[in-house]
């Protein structure tokens, strides 16, 4: 299996991001990774810091795609960027997963464009992983600000696919993230989707899930609009950082709150774990024809390795193929549906 | 100065109001209250548990609306409830500002068709006040699923003269919650609020807020459709609540933690007491003419005399006088921009 790196993106490229791949590496001695950059740069500032890259495959690429850059200009002007050519490589088959830490919505725009949606796929999703117990896969989190219900309802099953295949989750529960549980409860968008969502055989509807149900195993996979899910996403996790801080507080208050610190310092080392986004990997990219794995801006050699960790998980466990097949079998149902309700209606 | 209790609403009435009430007049000898609900009902359940209400006012009222009654019908329907009854008391000037733990929409309702609002406000708003260090006041909280950006507009107002009189901030710090912090972002909405939150000179305007930015002292108000409002606050209680199961878990797995929760105890009452919405006492409909202060549906006697707290407070700092001369400024600058923009159209 081959893992396509994209090392000049990310706040911390190439160096941590290099860092990363070499961690990897040593876990994973099946696994051949393709590093995509500037090879001067990159060669130099492995030797720089005595990283012996040699068994790496790199691939040069002239530009880089900022995180100012605007997705669509970059996606179609910055054709030599270190995003742009590891995204044909994958469509080419010469690799089985992308991984980037760059601009979001230049990898969405990208992935889409370039690596393409699978088949019968409206619009790809940026799902999410909610650091929960279980976890809870939330989508779209950012990439699609204005939805249909149609688009919920895909999400739904891709988001279904994912949770099986990636967390072995037989029959994932969705939930529809909503101002409250009864079904009349939501704006137009979450009245149909309700509709859509109780209809389709493909997945375990729940019902509606309030925001602070989303903590409760509610749900194995939450769909939103990614307004709201933005807004969700981000409110968890500077929650979770506040958390941190009010205990690192709490600790280091006087000499009797520190000697408490001393006798929890192991338990508090796992909370620290439990909400921290560098355990959790990247968020992927779901709808695309192969697994294109978002790696956090800030990605150090330790999350980005757990995000590689997800690329490869992704990619030996046929992942987006099982995604294309439910998506085959939705589009075949609601052609069914439509067809049966063109009929009713005609007569 | 008087406050009507709705003494009949909410999950753990008559009986907790009736001790919240009891308890409220204790600290405040200098107002008076008149408790609204069924008279046998309220002197029995007082006698059954010795509490002497000789000193309040008990007016009468056969019907209650409860948490499942729609909220438009229970206010045509049930003239005779403790709610409706509390409310055309409050419009007739027989009290100073009214409180109740019940059904949230009907409240709503009832104080917009009954009380009615302030000169100039298209829609009322509920605020809820977030448990940050310093408090952000987040309008709509859930009342009106699908707002303008004139409605925001309008909650940036309201909700500025609130923090002022209220929490004695000088200039509210306003922001619009997004999903990005660069004015391009979010959906028509948001880019349109935009616009008219930093034309507004009634307003100190800091620009977009993101949902992990709501925690870090970036603003005092904090606008939004009811919808993502509802969501926000929800996420962030169930997230507090998370934290503090957290916690306690952390400090009962052993002796030894055991003995560091000896060490912290009191800190983390601290912290408890952060986190504890009964602590924060009610959420105000601001907006219409006089307080109308929603108390917390599992309200009990400490929380709901923290909301008691909250009405006498707005009663005596002239809060909704404040927001009605705020909004009648704001019409008129709305009516001379609107006027001046037809002027340049025309020529």
């Amino acid at each position: 299996m081959k893992i396509i790196v994209d090392v000049m993106s990310g706040d911390n490229a190439p160096l941590e991001l290099i860092r990363g791949v070499k961690a990897s590496a040593a876990e994973n001695p099946d696994v051949e990774y393709i590093m995509v950059g500037d090879s001067d740069i990159v060669s130099k500032i492995a030797s720089d810091n005595e990283i012996d890259i040699s068994q790496f495959e790199l691939v040069h690429s002239t530009e880089v795609i900022t995180m100012e850059d605007d997705p669509l200009s970059a996606t179609k002007g910055k054709t030599d960027s270190s995003m742009s050519v590891g995204l044909r490589m994958l469509a080419d088959g010469k690799g089985d997963a992308f991984i980037s830490a760059g601009n979001t919505g230049a990898l969405f725009t990208g992935a889409s464009l370039i690596v393409r949606r699978a088949s019968g796929v409206r619009r790809a999703a940026i799902g999410a992983v909610l650091p929960m117990s279980p976890p809870v896969l939330l989508l779209d989190s950012g990439a699609n600000i204005n939805v249909t219900a149609e688009y919920l309802l895909q999400f739904a099953v891709m988001g279904s696919a994912y949770m099986r295949t990636i967390h072995g989750v037989e029959k994932p529960r969705v939930g529809l993230l909503n101002n409250g549980a009864e079904e009349t409860k939501g704006t137009e968008l979450q009245l149909e989707a309700y509709k859509l969502l109780s209809a389709c055989p493909l997945i375990n509807f729940v019902g509606n899930v309030e925001g602070n149900m989303v903590m409760r195993d509610k749900c194995d996979v939450l769909v939103t609009d990614g307004f709201t899910g933005n807004v969700l996403l981000k409110s968890i996790e500077g929650m979770g950082k506040m958390m941190l801080l009010t205990m690192k507080d709490l600790f280091y208050k006087n000499p009797k709150t520190m000697m408490a610190a001393m006798l929890v310092k192991s338990d508090i080392a796992d909370i620290k774990k439990k909400f921290d986004p560098s355990e959790y990997g990247g968020a992927p990219i779901l709808g695309i024809a192969k697994p294109v794995i978002k790696a956090h801006g800030s990605s150090k050699e330790k999350s980005f390795k757990s995000a590689l960790r997800q690329a490869i998980f992704c990619a030996r466990t046929g992942m987006a193929e099982a995604i294309s097949g439910d998506m085959t079998e939705l589009s075949r149902l609601r052609k069914e549906e439509k067809a049966a309700q063109k009929v009713s209606e005609e007569n």
